[in-house]
């Protein structure tokens, strides 16, 4: 298959995929949107499963992972949130959404879903976290893991909720009010409160 | 029916909808799961979104929707959290995992879990925060309704992610590392890191 033929039935299976969710996703569903032979996709790809996992590497070299070097934490963040491929992307969003509560019930789901879409976008967001730790803004000894999956938690649980990606208002709402301000208590701890 | 058999029936239906989803779930394999018999599941509940928004109001009056009082925003999260019907609770967690990506697909069924489920357990986290708010843990214009969200939004996209509940030591750390520095920064803000 011509390479931009194969984009096309993918990008298809992106658009089936957020309508329907992946338990209702179709072979007949994406041949449709595609305007291809169902025997077309089953040659390509044997299970429904192959063609997710295909289609979500779409999603790779986006602009969201490359590193946006604004100089700051809060603007690498919302430079890489509002870039295509970022948070505030609807067919991201919506993507992820739809992937979320199924990866863990298929292994080489979760597997495929994992290399493809969510171990690029782990590791764009951690350089961001080592070059504020690298300027200060995060503690040396800080989990840089549990902070950079603050933003994409808020987004999407609230994405999900709402049925709608977050805005960049909104981004930038929880980079002030919630990220910030925990990286900020790795470096020099607030008061207690307990 | 009699109250116990629905409610046998009501816990059976969570039991299908964790393990294959809502899109998934059928009236077929509730009544395999509850010893009944279909045509007495459809008298009773003529849509399958009837039935879960039943089966859901199942978690209303749970311990975690109780006012812990514990003295200190940490502890009354902590042991809101890990009662039952809390946010470590894998019956809880897993059936909010399945509802998560669908109810904006449906609005019926999105204002009945809203109703039934949703609204319940904010108020009663909202009353937690509150009561911070009144002790000073909280500053009085801090933006309640998105720093309760803080812990419900990292439980439920980790235990989506990883396919089980975050567990008691998880939870301590969100609210050590992430809602208590949000809630800090509202009363006596950290430096700036712009």
């Amino acid at each position: 298959m011509a390479g931009d033929r194969e984009v096309e039935i993918l990008e298809a299976a992106i658009d089936v995929l957020r309508e329907t969710g992946y338990d209702r996703l179709t072979f007949d569903a994406v041949a449709t949107a595609a305007r291809a032979s169902k025997a077309t996709l089953y040659r390509r790809w044997p299970h429904k499963r192959d063609l997710v996992i295909d289609a979500v590497g779409l999603f790779i070299d986006c602009p969201a992972e490359q590193d946006p070097d604004t100089g700051s934490l809060r603007g690498d963040l919302l430079a890489q949130a509002c870039a295509d491929g970022g948070l505030d992307d609807e067919v991201v969003i919506g993507t992820w959404g739809a992937l979320l509560p199924v990866i863990h019930r298929e292994p080489e789901l979760a597997r495929g879903i994992h290399e493809r879409f969510l171990a690029p976008k782990i590791e764009a967001t951690r350089t961001i976290f080592e070059h504020a730790r690298e300027r200060g803004e995060v503690g040396t000894d800080a989990d840089l893991d549990t902070l950079l999956m603050i933003l994409p938690s808020l987004s999407i649980h609230e994405a999900l909720l709402s049925g709608r990606r977050p805005g960049p208002d909104r981004i930038a709402e929880f980079v002030d009010t919630v990220v910030l301000p925990a990286c900020a208590a790795t470096v020099a701890p607030a008061p207690s409160t307990r």
